[in-house]
């Protein structure tokens, strides 16, 4: 291979960005063939007499936009575009510097940390079935027909039992109500406070699929800053809210996990000032190191909590299984003015789940995941204190499905994310989940885990640190 | 057996009730056995010297309270109680007079006249489960994760080529969007058109369902009466919603069928007023006799109707799908402001569902059922014919799967309906259907017929006939 770039140091362009964009076109038009083996960053250094990070950068963006590969202790490759299924070269791609035009087309998506992501890789699919198939038969036809409006009396049964168990939640059967996902609890929630048009508190940064659904129900957000030990109480306190939603096991998104004494005092506020706690406890099944806190729930004597959970994280989204526990001031609304709404959740499924349940496969299978997730979790963070050592910063691991990453870099976070996007490595920001999102918000980005292999996660990382490579400033 | 009551022409009581009191207590102690054969009209008449429709009456309301039973050709018999799950013998109840007190204890239900409750019996169970487990697989795994939030596109294809086929909308996949049952959609939708507190205006009597709905969200509601053919058009004019909601395809709970010229007005009107029309077609694939009449939304050429369908009577209402179809001015809306709406479906069903319209059993389960209804339909149309005879008057039939009965007793319908429960046959007023219900709504009992067997209509209506008999006035 021949590589012999007119490279001019006085050009507009730095250096790496003139060598990058050489290889890149030399890769396109087949004048270097796939497979063929770059010269080492030593060498191609020595041959045209500049500097090994220069070289270094621009070998490191046509690895994150996954023009060439590298072979551990052999070298950097070619890739072979054809197997990449890059339907169209970005050809309007200019530079890789923070100045860049909307035009350019991204790389198609090889790594996504989306946090709403599960592993699909374990799922008992065939325990799965049988219960499924045996909801479905002329033995069970009733079960075609519409069920119970609060969801099936039997998987609430179970339900009840397990939240106690597991979750040191305070509840029976009665005050579960089943439903069609987080945003169908809170509608049915809202419509049991009333739209009054009051405030409702939340964590900012908080969960944005459901501050969004407040707020199309006619209801303004008072956005409560976030401590390191979760929601501020003094604010709280100041903002007089009524209502204060909150994910109190694994803060959406920021992922610090409210200590016992700090839950108490949020239950006392809630006690002097007559107010309603939403705790949502979206993945409060999955935690790693150091002993799981019971819900602000099960702390309440006084019937101020809401507890929402939900099946999409611990068992699988597209069966769309959620559900509340009500306290009774509310279940008796709930009796008297919400009956007439139709159940949500398929009769099937909620049927299916309760065999599930019943037969110790969910047992089973939440142990079985928190071991598959936590070797993710660990893995994420170890290859992150490898690849990208100082230059990032860690928060919110140790539970859930995703931490969140804090970038020391010179550039906005959108760009961090746009730069990853386009090596085909798709993280997120926060910015969605801001009620009011600040100009300058904390460059935090979104690393979920739970859909992504072992070696994907690798992988994942290496890339999106060799994207970010040029921008970290620590 | 030895029947000899002292009846008193001069008691508080009429005879028939002096009599069938005296037999009842007979077959509750145990001195009338079961199994016995009670003496013939003709027979006790005339042994008891008092007229055959006294003796008549009283075996009617045994026969209704399930006391004894009636064998062709051959007589009445008393019936085994421990067989027929008498837990407590109501022994409070006095008479079956219209003046009743409220302890009376009412009999098991038999048979259930509920209007949304589906055959089981010829459900392609099989097949379905098929379709179900292709969904569930190693290789579908991506099912198990988050869909499509406006709902799966290879089911919002097959949907859609189904109703521009067969219920003549207009419509492409980007238009549907799918969700958790009809009030889901009337929530998405009340999300989209904004909950500015303006009046919807509804027929009167509507659904309830949907009705409450509405005023849960904070809408007022502008009832509209009806006409033979339909919502009143002058009164909508007057009201001058924006917003109007009807099922004019088989008007519920009445049951009427608004004509194609009604349909055109109603479409002018909207035009004029800048107003939209929410049509629901919830059981627009049951037509018995008659040809089907394109659906309003097909015949609008202004995109000033939102189509509302469900998979609830069609299929099952267990799987909780049902669908919109939104026109262009409410689709860029929902586009910009509503994405944040999780899907409330699940994701399984609606792949399966894919699965089972594209092999074509969709159809067919439509034929079949089509098929099962109207042998339903018809029978329960004759049976009423030719037991009830001119005692009542049946409107809203040759659609859907319920009819409309007025009943021409002397009585309120609702203790109708209580006398009818007391002898084990649920059936429904409209009471429920009224935004104002006036104190003197019309006697119309509501009879869905989906869910019982040929056997059951035939004996339901039976039991009722003679739970009424001394109620009717023609």
């Amino acid at each position: 291979m021949d590589i012999s770039p007119n490279l001019d140091e006085a050009a507009k362009e730095p250096l790496y960005i003139q060598l990058y964009q050489y290889i890149k076109e030399e890769i396109q038009t087949g004048r270097i063939p796939s497979s063929t083996r770059l010269p080492s960053i030593r060498q191609l250094a020595h041959f045209l007499h500049i500097s090994k990070t220069t070289i270094q950068v621009a070998y490191q963006q046509l690895l994150a936009e996954g023009y060439i590969e590298s072979k551990e202790r052999s070298g950097f490759y070619v890739v072979d575009m054809a197997s990449e299924s890059f339907e169209h070269p970005p050809a309007s791609y200019s530079s890789p510097s923070p100045n860049r035009d909307s035009n350019r087309k991204p790389k198609p998506i090889r790594y996504d940390f989306y946090m709403s992501k599960i592993d699909v890789d374990h799922f008992p699919y065939d325990k799965w079935r049988m219960c499924s198939n045996q909801s479905m038969n002329l033995e069970q036809k009733q079960l075609l027909s519409y069920g119970d409006r609060q969801g099936e009396i039997g998987l609430r049964r179970a339900l009840s039992q397990y939240l106690r168990q597991a979750r040191a939640v305070n509840c029976s059967e009665e005050q579960l109500v089943i439903g069609a996902g987080t945003q169908t609890m809170i509608r049915l929630l809202c419509q049991l406070i009333g739209l009054d048009g009051n405030p409702i508190a939340m964590e900012e940064p908080g969960y944005h699929g459901v501050r969004t659904m407040f707020q199309q129900l006619g209801f303004s957000i008072k956005p409560i800053p976030l401590e390191e030990d979760g929601i501020a109480i003094d604010e709280l306190v100041r903002s007089k809210a009524k209502v204060v939603y909150i994910t109190p096991s694994h803060q959406y998104p920021l992922g610090m996990v409210m200590p016992i004494a700090k839950r108490m005092k949020l239950l006392h506020w809630a006690e002097e000032n007559g107010s309603l706690i939403i705790e949502d406890d979206y993945d409060g099944e999955f935690r790693y190191h150091g002993r799981p806190i019971p819900s602000l729930q099960g702390l309440d004597a006084h019937g101020n909590v809401v507890y929402i959970g939900t099946f999409s994280k611990s068992l699988m989204p597209a069966i769309r299984i959620s559900y509340m526990v009500l306290p009774e001031r509310l279940l008796n609304v709930y009796h008297k003015n919400l009956l007439t709404n139709d159940q949500t959740a398929s009769r099937l499924h909620q049927n299916t789940l309760q065999l599930f349940m019943e037969s110790g496969e969910w047992e089973r299978h939440i142990r079985r995941m928190r071991k598959v997730y936590q070797k993710k979790h660990d893995v994420l963070l170890q290859t992150i204190k490898n690849v990208m050592q100082g230059n990032v910063t860690i928060t919110g691991q140790d539970a859930g499905l995703h931490i969140v990453m804090k970038v020391h870099s010179g550039i906005h976070v959108e760009e961090l994310v746009k730069i990853a996007e386009e090596s085909g490595v798709k993280v997120y920001s926060t910015a969605n989940d801001w009620c009011s999102c600040p100009k300058e918000y904390p460059p935090l980005i979104l690393l979920g885990f739970g859909g992504l292999s072992l070696q994907e996660i690798v992988q994942g990382i290496e890339r999106l640190h060799a994207a970010w490579l040029p921008f970290y400033t620590s």
